[in-house]
C-alpha cells in the first residue's frame, strides 16, 4: 500500500516555513507500515492541485494533503477539491455548531468568513477538528482514499491521530509494520554504534532492522519488524539486553520526554524538584513544567541570569564567582544548594555556561557548561563541552540536566 | 521564471530527516526573483527521478536536484542522469586530483567508491565541491537548466551560493519577485482580514498580492510583487499604512523574533527587565534569553510554580490567593510588584493561569491566563482566554506577554 503527501502553501515554496508536516506525516504512516511514494509542495492554485492530486491518484492508493484550508480568501483547496470530485458545498449544521461552540469557549466572536467554514462538500466523510475552525475531509474514489485537512501543525496531528490513522487502518486493512523505539540521551550516534555493534549485528541476523534516529542531544534507537506485531517478544528480549548493555544511557521508549520520565521518578518516590539557571534561562524548568500534572513534585526556579541575582537569589559568594567565574563548579554548586534552600525542594538541579555565539574565552569556549546538583544527600556537578549555536546549546543542556537527575533518582 | 525542487532520498519521505535543504533553497532562489512552481521529494529509484524531471521541465525553467550522490551503492542519480541526457560517463582527471586532496588533507584513506567520484557525464559543467568529495552537474538543454548537486546540508549551500546562484543571474537574467513580511501578534487570522479589509483590497488592485501564514499566537503577512525590487516603494508605502491601521498588533518585520523587538527597546532604552512565572514554569523567561546578548536587558525571573513559592519569593498575600484564588488579577499584580522588588528590574512581567489539560474549572475554565505587568510607574494586568492544549497555551501566553510589553514600552 502506497501513499503520497501533498502540501500546500507558498510559505513552504518559498523557504519561509520549513515543511515538518510532510516529515512528521511520512514518519507516522510508515510507522504504520506504508510506504511513502512520493511528497510534493505545491502553491494554493487550483491547476496545481488538480495536476499533483491526478498524478498521485495514479502512483499511490491514499493521498493525504494538507493546507489550504483557512478562512481567509488565500484558500481555495475546498473549492478544487468539490470540483475534483464532483461535488458540491452543503451548510453542516453539525459543524457550524462546532465552530460556534469554539468562539463561544473562547469568549470570541465568529465571522462571515468561520460560517463558510461549515460548508464542506457533500460527497464526503467531514473529519471533526476540535483544535480549530477548518474541518478535515475524508474521500473515497475506486478504492483510493484522498484526504485533505489544515496545515496548522498541532490541528493536522491531532487530526491524523484521532481520526485519520485509525481510519486508513480499517479501510486498507493495513497490517504492517511493527516498531519499537528506544531514546537514548547523552551518548553520540557513532560512538552508541560501536558500544552496540554486537547486539545490533543480532537484531539483524534475527530478521529485524535497526534505525538510528538523532536529533540534539537524543538518539532513538527504532526496531522495525516486517512482519508485525507478532514479533513483539522477540522486539522486547532486544529491548531489555539493551537495558542491560546501556542502562545510563536509555531514560525511555516511543518518544517519551525525558521531562516526563524523571518526573514520574520524582511523584513515586514523592520527591520535590527546583532549578537555578543562568544560561538556560528557564528553559529546564520550562522543560519539566511542559508536562501536565508536574505540580505535583515541580516548585518552582530562580533563573539568575545575571551575577548580581546569583547573589541576592541563590545565595553564591560574590567571592566564589570573583575567583572561578560565574561558569565554575563552585559556582553552580553554590547555586544548587542556595536553590534547593530558597526554594525548599528535595532535588534542585543549577547550570551555568557560555550558550554563545558570542561570551566564549579560549579557557571556557562557546558551549562549555556546569550543571550542578544539590541533593538530600549533598551537591555534585559536572561540565560539559557542546557546540557554537545557541539554541542547540540551551536544548543539549536541559536535556543532560534531566538525565544527570535521572541517574541520581535511580543511583546508576 | 520559474523552478522546480527536487529532493532525493527516502530519509526524507519517511521522515527521518526534515527536508531542509528544499527551503534553504526555495528561499535563495525566491530572494532572487525566481517563482518557485512546486517541490517534489522523490525516493532513490531510476523510473522517480526520470518521471520527475520529466514533469519538472515541463513547468519549469530550472530544476534543482539534490541528494543522491554519495559513494555508496544505493545512489544511482548520477547514472540517471547520464541516461537522460544521452552521454556516458567519464574520468575526470582534474576532480579525481581534488578528490585525492581531499582526503590527504583529513589523513584518510580513498576508497575505490570516491575514485568512481570523480566520473562524471560528458556533457555538463563540473561545479566544484570544496566541501565533499561528490561534484555538482549542471546541464543545459533546450534554453532550461538542470542542476544536480549533493543533499549534505553544507555541501549544498556552498554549492549554491557560490557557483549555482551566479550562474542561474547571468544565464536567465533574472529579476523576479520580491517580497515583504509583517510580523503581527494578538489578533487571530479571520479578525485581522476583517479589519484590513480596505487595504487589503488596495493591495490586489495595485497589482500585488497577499498571503495569510499563521502559527500559533502569530500571524504572519505578506506582500509580494511580481514584477520584483521596483515595486519595493509602493510595497514600503503599504506598511507604512498598516503600521497607521494597526500599530497595536505589528511588532516587527520578516521573521523578526517578538523576543528580540521587546530586548531591542529595552535596550535602548537602558531599562531592564524580569519575568514572574507560574503556568508557563520559565518558558517566558527562556523566550528573551533565547536572544543573544539579552544579558544587556534581561536580569532574571522568579519561577512559582506552586503558591508557596509565590508567598515566600515574590511577596504575593496569602490572604489575596485565599480571595482571588492563584489565577487572579490581583495576584499576578502583587506577583510583578513582588518581581520587579525582588529582581531589581525596572519591568517585571508576571502570569498565572491554567495551562491544561486538567485544573479548569466552570469560571476558570483551561487556557484562562493573567498576565501582570510592572512598570515604573505602576501595574497593569489583563486576562486572557486560550484554548485546550497546554504547550499551544503556554506558548500563546508568552508571546501575549511580550506583546503586553512592547506596547506599553512604546505608550500604544
Amino acid at each position: 500500500m502506497r501513499a503520497d503527501i501533498i502540501t500546500i502553501g507558498d510559505e513552504l515554496l518559498i523557504g519561509q516555513t520549513v515543511n515538518t508536516n510532510s516529515s512528521w506525516i511520512g514518519q507516522e504512516l510508515s510507522l504504520f507500515g506504508v510506504e511513502i511514494a512520493r511528497s510534493t509542495t505545491i502553491s494554493d492554485d487550483q491547476n496545481e492541485i488538480i495536476s499533483s492530486l491526478d498524478d498521485a491518484l495514479n502512483r499511490s492508493d491514499l493521498i493525504i494533503i494538507t493546507g489550504g484550508l483557512g478562512p481567509t480568501k488565500d484558500d481555495i483547496t475546498k473549492e478544487t477539491l468539490c470540483a475534483y470530485f464532483k461535488t458540491e458545498l452543503v451548510l453542516r449544521e453539525d459543524v457550524l455548531e462546532r465552530i460556534k461552540a469554539y468562539f463561544e469557549a473562547r469568549g470570541k466572536e465568529m465571522l462571515p468568513s468561520n460560517i463558510q467554514q461549515a460548508e464542506l462538500p457533500k460527497d464526503c466523510i467531514v473529519l471533526d477538528n476540535h483544535l480549530g475552525t477548518a474541518s478535515g475531509m475524508w474521500f473515497e474514489k475506486n478504492g483510493k482514499v484522498v484526504v485533505s485537512i489544515p496545515g496548522v501543525p498541532y490541528e493536522m496531528k491531532a487530526l491524523m491521530t484521532d481520526q485519520i490513522l485509525p481510519r486508513v487502518k480499517s479501510y486498507f486493512s493495513v497490517s504492517g509494520m511493527y516498531h519499537q523505539t528506544i531514546m537514548t540521551q547523552g551518548i553520540g550516534e557513532s560512538f552508541l554504534a560501536e558500544i552496540i555493534r554486537d547486539w545490533e549485528n543480532r537484531i539483524y541476523r534475527a530478521g529485524l532492522s535497526l534505525a538510528y534516529l538523532p536529533s540534539p542531544g537524543i538518539v532513538k534507537l527504532r526496531i522495525t519488524s516486517k512482519i508485525g506485531i507478532e514479533d513483539a517478544t522477540k522486539i522486547d528480549g532486544f529491548i531489555q539486553e539493551l537495558h542491560e548493555l546501556i542502562p545510563q544511557y536509555i531514560y525511555g521508549k516511543n518518544g517519551e520526554s525525558i521531562f516526563d520520565v524523571v518526573g514520574k521518578i520524582l511523584r513515586s518516590k514523592n520527591k520535590t524538584l527546583g532549578t537555578v539557571e543562568s544560561c538556560t534561562g528557564g528553559a529546564m524548568s520550562a522543560g519539566f513544567v511542559s508536562i501536565p500534572n508536574s505540580s505535583d513534585y515541580f516548585q518552582g526556579s530562580l533563573i539568575t541570569y545575571s551575577n548580581d541575582l546569583k547573589i541576592n537569589l541563590a545565595d553564591v559568594k560574590p567571592l566564589t564567582i570573583e575567583n572561578h567565574g560565574a561558569v565554575s563548579e563552585q559556582v553552580v554548586k553554590e547555586m544548587a544548594l542556595g536553590g534547593k534552600n530558597k526554594l525548599g525542594v528535595d532535588y534542585c538541579l543549577s547550570v551555568s555556561g557560555i550558550a554563545g555565539p558570542t561570551g566564549g574565552t579560549d579557557e571556557k569556549p562557546v558551549g562549555y557548561v556546569w550543571i550542578g546538583l544539590a541533593t538530600p544527600g549533598g551537591v555534585k556537578a559536572r561540565s560539559f563541552q557542546f557546540g557554537t549555536d545557541r539554541g542547540r546549546n540551551i536544548e543539549m543542556t536541559i536535556l543532560s540536566a534531566a538525565q544527570f537527575l535521572r541517574k541520581e533518582l535511580l543511583g546508576i
